[in-house]
C-alpha cells in the first residue's frame, strides 16, 4: 500500500521503510520552535524532564515574536527568560527583536526549513512549512521541551486527504481565498488530524506566497499538516534560501486519501470568513454591508512580499476611509525592507495607514490594534474567533489582502473590483 | 516694571495692559490639546460640568498616541470613547492611527500652534510648543475639561528664569545635552511654577528641533513653561507650516527674572542622565561601563527629523550589539515618511533596528519596548523615573539619539565620538 507524501517524510524520519496511518511512531526532528509565548512554558518543562542540554543548538530556533517588542513587564520578562537561555545554551538562531520576524515568515527566509525536513513548533500555524514540502505541525509547550531535550517525538502517522487543484485563479483571487474556500467546504473539522495534500497542475499556477498561506491555514480546518509537493517554485525558493541540504519525497501513485477534492481555481471568488470561525465563509460579492472600523494586513499567513505588493496596488495614491485604523505589518524585517525599496512603506504611510514592525501583535489580539466592543476588523489573519482580536463583543473577518485593502478605502467589507 | 515674554503672551490673552508674577488670571487659550489617557477623564468632568459643547471645534484637538496602535482592550475602549466624542463634536483635529503622530511633534507640523499662542494640554510635555515662542503648558484633565468647554482657563503668572546661551555647540552636542545639562544644574525643581526663558545669540546655533527639545523638557525642572524668542528660524518654521495667523512678542528690557544663568553652549559636553531623576546627569565621557539592553530613539523629546539623521548617521553601516533591542519610533507619519525617502528607514533596519509607527509606546511604560527587571535602557525620551520603562529595577539614561546610537552599537553607554 502506497505512502502519502507526508507519510514517506515520517517514514524516513523514524528509520522506517514505511508507516502507515493510524500507527505511533517516533521520528527524529530537523528543527524545533518556540516563541516568546510557549517557550517559558517549555523551559520549565524542559527543567522539570531534568535537561540540562538541547540535542543540538543548531536545530533548536526561538523567535520571541508575539508580545514583542515587549508589550509590558510580563512579556518583557518572558524575553528575558528566553533570552538567557538562548546565551547560556548557545543557540544559533535565536532571533532578537530587530532581525527578526514572524516566526512562519521568517524561519523559510532564513533557510532553515527546507523540502522533507520534520519540524514541530509550539506554535499552532508552524504547518506553515508544508508549502516547502515538508512535514511540519504545531504542538504544545511540553512536546516542545521533550523535543529540545531529545530531539525526537511521537507521531500518529496522519491519515490524508488529497486536494487536487486545476486551473487558474481570477485576478485579484489569491492563496488566501481559496484556503477560504476549502475550509468553508470542509468545516473547521474538515480534516481533524489528517494531512491536506495539495496536488494537481494549479498548483503551478499558485505562488510560494500563495502555498505559505494555505499550508498555514490548515490548522484551521483542524488537520495535522498541509503539504504541496516540491516543484520548479519551490527549487527557485530553496535555492535562494536555504542553508543546508534537502531531500524531496513525492507521494505514491497508490497513496491512499480518505478523500479526493477536485478543485478549479478558476471558480473560486474572492472570500470573506465571518465570525466567528474560519468555516463561516461567504463569496465577497454577497458580504452585504458591513461597515469596519479596522483592516489588518500583515501577520504569518499574509506579511509577505506578495501580500503588501498586493495591497500597494489597491492602496496607492488613495486615503483609508475616516476614522478607520489601517495596520499593515510585515512577516519579517527584510520584508520591511523590500518593502521599503520598493516604494510600497512610502504608498502605505501616504494613504494613512500604520506600517509597523514585525510583530503578531494585532493577530491574537496580543497588542498593536485591538478592538474595542462592538468594533469590527477586516484581516488577513487566520483566526476570527470569539475574542480573538480584542473585545469579545467584536468581530473579525478574514479575507485576503486585496479584499483587506479595498475595505481599507471603503470602510466597509468590499471588492477591489469595485472600486 | 517690564514683562517676560510669557507674561506678554498672557496679559494679551487675560485681556490686560499688563500681568505681574504672581497674579491669578483668566486666559483665552488658541488651543485645548488631550491625548487617549487624559481626554476619557476629561470627558467624564465636561459631562458632570454640565457641558454639552466644546467652546470651538477647530481649538479642541486629540491626539490618540499613548497606547496606540491599541495595546489592550481597555485602550482600544479609551480610544474609541474618544473618538465617538471628537465625530459626536465634529472635533476637526482629531487624528487617527495612521495619520497621526506623537501629540507634541505633531502639532507644531500641522502648524495648529503658533508663536504667540496660549496653549494646554492634558499632558505634561505640553510644553513644547514653548520652541515656537508661545505659552505651552500641561494641565490635569479637569482643567482639560474646563478649557474644552469655556475656552479659558486661570493661570497663576509665573515668574522666570532667563537661560542667556551664548556660543556654539561642539559636534554631537545637541538640544538634548543642552536641557540635560541645564537639569543637572539646577535640579528637577530648579525652576518649579517658573518660565525657562531662554535668550542669547547662542540660540541662533540651535535648529528649531533643538529647541522643541528643550521646551519639551522645561518640565522635567519643575517649570510652567519653557520659552524662546521667534527669530528667523522660527519665522521660516511658521512659514512652512501654520495654518492660521501669529504674533509675535518679546520681553521687556526691564523684564524681572529671578536669575540668570549664563551659558556658553561650546562648554557643554555630552550628556546623560543616570538614574532615577532627569538631574542625576553626567557628562557621557564620565559614565564609566554601564552595559544596556536596550536603546529607544524617539518620543516626543527626540523624535524628529534632525534626530533621526543623527542616529542614522552613526547606525549607518554598522549593526547594533548583539541581544541588544534598538527601538526607533518617529514623531509622525509625516517624520515617518521622510525618513523612508531619505534613505534612513533603510539604515535602521539594515542595522538591526526596529522602526516602529509613531506612539508614545516604551517612553511611558505604555508598549512596544517595555524592561524586565534588571534592565537597562539608554533612551532620548524625557523621564528615567524608578519604573518609568517598566520594571521597578530596570533603569533608564536619558541621552541624546547621537549618544543613543553609540551606545546601541557598542552595547554600553558610548559617545560617538569613540566609535
Amino acid at each position: 500500500m502506497g505512502m502519502t507524501m507526508t507519510q514517506k517524510i515520517l517514514a524516513v524520519h523514524a528509520g522506517r521503510e514505511t508507516v502507515s496511518a493510524g500507527e505511533l511512531i517516533e521520528a527524529q526532528l530537523d528543527l524545533v520552535l518556540g516563541n516568546d509565548v510557549t517557550t517559558p512554558v517549555a523551559l520549565r518543562e524542559f527543567e522539570k524532564m531534568g535537561a540540562t542540554e538541547v540535542f543540538d543548538r543548531k536545530k533548536v530556533v526561538i523567535v520571541p515574536d508575539h508580545f514583542t517588542p515587549n508589550k509590558d513587564i510580563h512579556s518583557a520578562e518572558h524575553c528575558r527568560q528566553v533570552r538567557e537561555f538562548a546565551v547560556d545554551q548557545d543557540i544559533e538562531n535565536y532571533f532578537e527583536v530587530g532581525e527578526m520576524g514572524i516566526e512562519h515568515a521568517l524561519l523559510p527566509e532564513k533557510g532553515l526549513v527546507v523540502p522533507g525536513d520534520v519540524v514541530i513548533g509550539a506554535d499552532s500555524h508552524t504547518c506553515t512549512y508544508g508549502a516547502l514540502g515538508a512535514f511540519s505541525t504545531g504542538v504544545g509547550s511540553t512536546d516542545m521541551a521533550a523535543g529540545m531535550a531529545t530531539g525526537k517525538t511521537w507521531f500518529r502517522v496522519p491519515e490524508a486527504q488529497r486536494f487536487e487543484l486545476t486551473g487558474k485563479m481570477q485576478p485579484w483571487v489569491t492563496g488566501k481565498d481559496v484556503i477560504l474556500h476549502i475550509i468553508g467546504m470542509i468545516g473547521v473539522d474538515g480534516a481533524r488530524y489528517q494531512s491536506m495534500e495539495f496536488t494537481g497542475d494549479g498548483i503551478a499556477n499558485l505562488g510560494m506566497d500563495d502555498r505559505f498561506t494555505m499550508a498555514n491555514m490548515a490548522i484551521e480546518a483542524g488537520a495535522k499538516n498541509g503539504i504541496f509537493p516540491v516543484d520548479e517554485k519551490t527549487q527557485a525558493y530553496v535555492k535562494e534560501h536555504a542553508v543546508k541540504p534537502h531531500r524531496v519525497y513525492e507521494a505514491d501513485k497508490d497513496a491512499v486519501y480518505e478523500k479526493t477534492h477536485r478543485i478549479d481555481l478558476a471558480t473560486i471568488p474572492l472570500t470573506v470568513a465571518f465570525p466567528h470561525l474560519p468555516d463561516n465563509t461567504r463569496p465577497v460579492a454577497e458580504a452585504g454591508d458591513v461597515k469596519i472600523d479596522q483592516v489588518v494586513i500583515g501577520s504569518c499567513t499574509n506579511g509577505r512580499m506578495d501580500d503588501l505588493r498586493m495591497a500597494a496596488k489597491i492602496l496607492k495614491g488613495k486615503k483609508v476611509a475616516k476614522n478607520l485604523r489601517c495596520i499593515i505589518f510585515p512577516g519579517t524585517q527584510k520584508i520591511y525592507l523590500q518593502a521599503v525599496r520598493e516604494g510600497l512603506v512610502e504608498i502605505f504611510v501616504e494613504a494613512g495607514a500604520v506600517f509597523s514592525t514585525p510583530t503578531c501583535g494585532p493577530c491574537l489580539g496580543g497588542h498593536m490594534g485591538i478592538l474595542a466592543k462592538g468594533e469590527r476588523a477586516v484581516a488577513t489573519t487566520n483566526r476570527n474567533f470569539v475574542g480573538r482580536m480584542g473585545h469579545p463583543e467584536s468581530e473579525v473577518y478574514l479575507a485576503s489582502p486585496a479584499v483587506a485593502a479595498a475595505s481599507a478605502l471603503t470602510g466597509c467589507i468590499s471588492s477591489p473590483e469595485e472600486l
